[in-house]
Order: structure tokens, then C-alpha cells, then sequence
């Protein structure tokens, strides 16, 4: 019998690639993806792709109940989602507050629940500066926080945290392990816009187009708009915003 | 203007007597109740008339979606209820996979948005022995990891974490201070089976008819089955279960 596991997933470049690792490393993989109200809800068929390819079950779960509690970010409401470089200060209006935390929470208790080791997520460095709740020390107080609501008796011992594999790496990093897996890009989607084709220009996007250029892999992804990302890119790189 | 606080809380007595807390330190206060598809689902019905009461606004969040995935507990599904002390170990099928850390951080993404410096949680001693997750070292782990969720740029540094007043404390203690602030017993509701009147028998009607007992606070309790508790509790001080 495979060892199970529970993972977290969007649909975005990480997460896909945490999927195929889990698939390489032999998991029978329960992953779970969340509606929370997001404008790019599209993210969620990209990863039922890949889901469908690797043999996992997939399950979506509904959030939308708690988006109202949580407005501030521009990724749910009526904000607009912001245009530039993913490590501008304006990014901080993607922030949902505290929503890995809820996630990781609501998957630590399936894993819990179906005797998983660990629940897994694709949090990496370059989500550090923006997002807080995906740095090393909260992801390592929350992976803690679980081992201890995981109480022997009731688990049979078998959780025992988070694993977060790309957490002190970058996304392009992230590619070229997808490249060197076969992952098909086009099952991934990024944009936080959520159109027809990907933006270009939103942080997800100039964040997809850094990471594949520095990795050297070839990105077949069709942007609305080419230009941008270079631009912003270098403009970030000045330290203007 | 007066400060902010969350809280979660269930329609028990010890999250009732939370709320008066909360009054009584002025705090104006949201309060988040959770339908996870509990049996006892009439709680909230009584966290409501408390809400009322105290001029908190009350929000009840639909966790229904996610019930399936965490379906080991007596509490929600098909199995039954199990009468006894409520530190026997039978309880532990009353144990719902990391329930307390998934509405902990929902109210605590809640208490970010709206600037709340803490979400407060009704959780005892005497849970302690059961409920992994309701134990000091898991309320500070996770309070810990919530606070490093809540970036200073973000909720301009209000949040700071959880706040678990009773966390050292038994139930009779949280009797006794109910009773000091005049909190109206008959707007609390314990019993896990949800029925017209409370059981006597399932772990959390023994657990407030000790409360009741030890404090030396009245209990205006109407209850189908009076003898069962004192039994229970016999018992388990002999060491049988």
C-alpha cells in the first residue's frame, strides 16, 4: 500500500511541480484546493489537469463562506488587482490575510483524519517578502502547532507537520525541477486576473516570466501583453515601483 | 472609539462566559461560531441570545464543506455519542481533527482584517486531555505562527495573537466567574446530542454538572437523565470507564 499524502494546491507553476515530486516520491496524494473567492478561480481546472494525469484525488473546498470575513485583499473583492514586480510594496494588496494558515489548518485535519504523514505545501522564497503567512518561521511554528493537535492516540502517530520542499527556494529553481519532471506548463496557471489568456502584467505573471527566464526554460505560455514583465523587472531591480 | 476584539465561540458555557469577559473589558467584539455539522448544531442558537444581549455582532460560518474530509468524530457524522466522564478515554471519539486550529485561523485572518489585536478562545484545563488541540503548547505554537502571519505593513501591527484566558483554569472556575458577572446559565447550551433538554449522560453534560458541583454555583440545568452524572464521575475517580 502507497503511503498517503495531503497536499495544497492552486494550479499555479509551485504547486504542480509539489504534485509531480509527491507522484515521483510514490505518495497516494489527497489534494486539496480552495474557492475562497479568488478572481483567477480558473487556477482550480488547471490543477484537476494535473491532478487527472498523476491519479490523485482531487477535492475543492469551499471557502467563500469566510472571503467576507477577510475583504481586505485585492484578490477576492472589488479591489483592482495591482500591475508590477511581485516583490513591490503595491503586492501587498494580494495579501489574504492569514490564508495559509487556513488551509494548511483545514488539510493538516484530513491528513489527520486519513493517516497522511504530513500535508504539503509549495510556499517558496520568493513568496517571502510579500506574504508573510509563506516564511519559514510561521510555516515552522504552524507545522508545529499540527504535530501537537495531532495527538498520538487519535492519530496513531502519524502526522507530523508541514512539508514544504521549495521553502528556501526560488521559483526558478522551480522550473527547472518541473522541467526536468515533464511537467507541461500549459496545465499551470498563474495570472491573478483570471482572463482568457495570462495578463502579463499582474505580480503572478511577471513572477511566471522571471522564473522561467532564469531557469533557461523555455516558457510556452501566451501572454496578453509581452513587454511588461521586462520592464518591470528592471524597474525593480532600480528600486523604483 | 472602543477596541476591537474577535472571538470564537460556541454557545457553551465557557464561551458564553469568554463574551462577558470581553464586555466587561470593553471590547467591542465579533463573534464567529462555526457550523461544522455538529449534531449539537442548537448551540448556536444560544451563542446568538448572548450576542443579543451583550450587543456583539455574530456571525455564524458554514464549515459544512470541509466536515467531510475530517469525518473521524462522533460529533458530526453517523457514529454515537458517547456517554461518560468526559476525561475518559472513550471521548476521544468526540475529537474532530484540528477543528480548534482551522477556526482559530479563520478568526484570526477575521481579527487581521478589521484590526483586532487578538481572537480570543474559550479553551480550558479540563480540555486538555482529549483535546490535543486545545493545550497551552498548541495555543502558543499557533498563536505564535498567527502572529508571524500578521505582517506589521499589513494590519499595521495589531494583531498579536491568541488570547485563551482560561487556558490554566478549570470549569468551575469559568462557573464561578460567570456566576460573578451574572451570566444567565439558561442561554448556554452543552450537551453534544442536541436534543430537547440536555442528556445527563455525554461527556459534556457530566463536564458542567461538574462545573456546577465543584463551584458551588447553582445549576438551573433541566437534565432527561439526573443520575448518570454522579455515577460517571464516581467512576472515574475509581479509575474505571
Amino acid at each position: 500500500m502507497k503511503d498517503k499524502a495531503v497536499a495544497i494546491a492552486s494550479g499555479g507553476m509551485d504547486s504542480t511541480v509539489l504534485l509531480y515530486d509527491l507522484n515521483e516520491r510514490g505518495f497516494e496524494t489527497l489534494v486539496l484546493s480552495f474557492d475562497y473567492g479568488q478572481r483567477h478561480k480558473k487556477e482550480l481546472d488547471f490543477i484537476a489537469i494535473t491532478c487527472k494525469k498523476l491519479g490523485f484525488e482531487h477535492r475543492i473546498i469551499d471557502l467563500t463562506g469566510i472571503t467576507e470575513l477577510i475583504t481586505s485583499s485585492a484578490l477576492t473583492f472589488g479591489k483592482e488587482v495591482p500591475d508590477g514586480h511581485f516583490a513591490d510594496l503595491t503586492m501587498r494588496q494580494t495579501v489574504v490575510p492569514n490564508r495559509n494558515a487556513i488551509m494548511l489548518s483545514i488539510a493538516a485535519g484530513a491528513a489527520m483524519n486519513i493517516g497522511s504523514h504530513f500535508v504539503a505545501t509549495a510556499v517558496h522564497g520568493g513568496d517571502h517578502f510579500i506574504y508573510p503567512d509563506c516564511r519559514p518561521a510561521f510555516v515552522d511554528a504552524l507545522s508545529m502547532a499540527m504535530s501537537l493537535a495531532a495527538d498520538d492516540l487519535f492519530t496513531e502517530g502519524a502526522f507530523e507537520g508541514i512539508y514544504s520542499p521549495f521553502i528556501t527556494t526560488d521559483k526558478a529553481y522551480i522550473a527547472a525541477l518541473g522541467h526536468a519532471m515533464h511537467v507541461d506548463w500549459n496545465d499551470t496557471w498563474s495570472c491573478y486576473k483570471g482572463g482568457e489568456i495570462h495578463c502579463g502584467r499582474c505580480g503572478t505573471c511577471v513572477e511566471r516570466r522571471e522564473a522561467f527566464m532564469l531557469s533557461g526554460v523555455e516558457d510556452p505560455t501566451l501572454y496578453e501583453d509581452y513587454d511588461f514583465a521586462w520592464e518591470a523587472i528592471e524597474k525593480h531591480k532600480r528600486g523604483e515601483q
